[in-house]
Parts: C-alpha cells; sequence; structure tokens
C-alpha cells in the first residue's frame, strides 16, 4: 500500500520577499519523512485571503495531509484562521477552551488578555486544537488540514504534537553513492541500472565542488534486498563511488 | 501601475524528502524585489510529469512570469525539458544550437558528448536559450516560463542572465522597526496604525529571542512620504521601537 502523502503551505509575506529565510520546510521534510508520510508538494503564498483559500482547498483536496505555518497571530496581518474557515464553509469566533488558555497564560505572565490576543483564540467550528508548549496559543487542525505557527520554535513543538497522532506508511530505506564525475558520464549506465531496478527510486543530484563536477546517487525503496542489488549494479559500473 | 508578478517552480524530490535544504528560493526572492517584480507564489513539486505539468500550467496562467529550477539535466531522472513542451503543446527535440555549445565545451574539456549529454540539447519548439555560464548546458524560456537548473550556482548565473531583460516595476522602499514586546502588546495599536496608512504595507514577523518575545514590524511602500508617516506613527506609540 502506499504512504500517505502530504503538503505544506507556507503563508508568509516575508518569505516571498526575501526578508526571511526559509527554516520550516526542511524540518517537516525531515519530519515526514520519518513518519513514512510523503511530502509531494509545498507552496508558499502571500498573507492574501483568496490565495491562501484557493490553495488550501487544492491542497486539501489533492493529498491526504496538508501542514500550514503562518498567519494566526494577534495581528491585522494574521488572516489564516478566517481563511481556513471559509475554505470549509464554517463559522468562526471566539472558542472557550482557547480562551481559557490564553487567559491562564497570559495571567501567569502578568500580560492583559486583550483583544488583539484573543484574536487567538478564534478558532473555526469543528476543529480539533494542536498544543503549543512554547507560547500557548494553539494551531488547530480542521478537516484534514493541521494550522500551526510559522515562528520555527513554535512551528516545530506544534508538529511534533500533531505527528504522533497520524498514521505513517512503510518507512524508505536510503542508499547514496557520490560519483566524481561530471553528470553527463554518469547518467548513461545510471539509466541503464534504473530501468533493470524498477521498484527502486534512484535520484541523481549534481554538485559543484571547488569547481569540479560530481553527482550524489541516492536510491530508495522500502525493500531492502531490493535496494541492495541495484546499489551493488551501480558500483560495478563505478568502482570509484563512494558510500555517503 | 501595479508591479509585474512571478511565481517560482521548484522541482525536485530532494528538497521534498528532506535530503536537500533549498537555496534558491531566498536567492531568487531577493533578486525579484530588487527588480521590482513581484514574487507572489512558490511551489516545490517532485519529479513527476503530470505534476510539473500541471503546475506549470496553473502558474503560467496566473502570473506574468515563472522561475523554474531543477531535472534538466543529462539523467534518466531529468524530465522536466519534456514536461515543459507537454505543458505547451510544443515539440522537442535536440536543436542545432544548444548542441553546438554541448560539444564546444565537452571538446574543449575532453569530455565526449554521448547520448546522456545530447539530452541536454532536447530544446522545446520556439524556446529561447538562456545563457550558462557556469556549465554550458542552458536553460530556456518558453512563453513566460523560464527553465534554469537547479545546482545553486548554475541557477544563479542563469537568473542573472535573464533577469536584465525582464521589465521591472516601481522598487518597494522599505523601513523595519524592532519592538520587543509580545506581538499580543503591539497588535492592537499595530492594527490601528495600519488602518491610518492603508497605501502602506504593514507586515509583524514574531520572534522569539533567548526566550523573550518579540516582532519586527515591516513598512513597506513605494511612497517615501507615506512610508516615513507610517513609521512616524507607530514609533511614537511605541518610543522603545529601534530601526533595524
Amino acid at each position: 500500500m502506499a504512504n500517505p502523502t502530504a503538503a505544506f503551505l507556507v503563508i508568509g509575506d516575508e518569505i516571498l520577499s526575501g526578508r526571511t529565510r526559509d527554516k520550516n520546510i526542511g524540518f517537516l521534510a525531515d519530519q515526514l519523512c520519518a513518519a513514512a508520510i510523503d511530502l509531494k508538494e509545498v507552496r508558499v503564498v502571500d498573507d492574501d485571503h483568496h490565495n491562501i483559500l484557493r490553495a488550501v482547498r487544492e491542497l486539501s483536496a489533492r493529498w491526504d495531509h496538508v501542514f500550514s505555518s503562518g498567519g494566526i497571530g494577534p495581528t491585522h496581518d494574521d488572516i489564516t484562521a478566517d481563511a481556513m474557515a471559509a475554505a470549509f464553509e464554517v463559522a468562526i469566533d471566539v472558542r472557550d477552551d482557547a480562551r481559557a488558555l490564553l487567559e491562564a497564560y497570559t495571567g501567569r505572565n502578568g500580560g492583559e488578555l486583550n483583544d488583539a490576543r484573543l484574536r487567538m483564540a478564534r478558532i473555526p467550528d469543528g476543529a480539533l486544537l494542536i498544543d503549543n508548549p512554547v507560547s500557548v496559543a494553539p494551531g488547530f487542525t480542521i478537516e484534514n488540514v493541521h494550522v500551526m505557527a510559522g515562528v520555527p520554535a513554535v512551528f516545530q513543538a506544534m508538529v511534533s504534537s500533531v505527528l504522533p497522532g497520524l498514521t505513517g506508511g512503510v518507512p524508505l530505506l536510503s542508499r547514496t553513492l557520490r560519483i566524481d564525475r561530471p553528470e553527463g558520464e554518469i547518467a548513461g549506465p545510471l539509466g541503464e541500472v534504473a530501468a533493470r531496478h524498477a521498484k527502486v527510486s534512484i535520484g541523481s543530484y549534481p554538485f559543484i565542488l571547488q569547481g569540479r563536477f560530481g553527482a550524489n546517487i541516492v536510491f530508495r525503496c522500502s525493500d531492502r534486498t531490493l535496494l541492495e542489488a541495484a546499489v551493488f549494479d551501480l558500483s560495478a559500473l563505478f568502482p570509484e563511488a563512494r558510500e555517503l
């Protein structure tokens, strides 16, 4: 059976403007790989209601899970929760359980549960809260969409709250051979190896290191015997290949 | 007049599997910002013909320019050129000008123009070549899509080949105030400032630094007077705000 699939929707002008370098894509990719959930697509969209809504609907229909980051804070440009409610055509309002979390937290920290902070207790009808051990304001899961914060520390904590509840597939095993030759010299024999081992996913990722060309050949398969056979086959053709 | 818009399509299993951390999104975002072309969307898709084709068609129809990276090398998993030809329903074959470039390069470097390398001279009908000063194998522009390599050094060189030929808009001016308070205390007054300065784009980007909460407030506008007025307005409300 095929692994569950997922998409990641990054909501944030700051990535698109170049102001902030994304740190969440790589983290989520690693976590999903370890959970044997196949990340199939990433989208970054700006803080625009209709662009968010359209992306959520498309991704939610296409893949088993959608993870989103960004836009669930207290400021005027935090519009993700409303866009999610609109995407699934449900109402949204301050919810008692989320409000109680924020009340307890601001009380402990001497802050005030003002209108801005109360915005973070607005949860679409029918959603499940996602625990936020860093700064309390919760994320939520609506349908197959897990809505999380964009600040990396909070995002990572929320991913850790969500992932154990999801069912993964069969983990892929992976091996990598580095060959210090231009891809153009590797490609012919590699194509024949790939054709002979059709059940093994084989990717070639070229690099330039100190002016010299090379490629990392990545073999992936859930069956160890098939994987080893493909690696053995290519190694015989390129004796200089080194395992990474 | 609004600035031209753009999308970036990253083609590559290696980003989705977590094996490789993306380096091209931030670079392109910076370059487009400087050229006053608004990056509106990024997508990362896997090395799948239909997923590439669908994404190219959607993005090409929606935005003024599409930049793509990845999948134009010599190996069996380099399928981007064919997907682009299919997306625009044109034929694709080895083209003489691209072949001549590769022949001259492999000749100079003592290599052989084998079948694998010749794959890199396959160019969709009607496309314009994009210069590759790093490793010669060209990218190409078809319709409004600029198809480039994924290796960062080559990607960057190709972006530099393409950008001077595109018409940008009016550069956005930008100022950033850092306020060392939780966003929940900033959000109310900030929302009022944003409402009073509707022509200035104001974003709040929270951070956690050594366990303390703060936010960078980014003001963007093409008109300096409007920009300064909004910054002045918020500074008066938060005297501790520091310019970044």
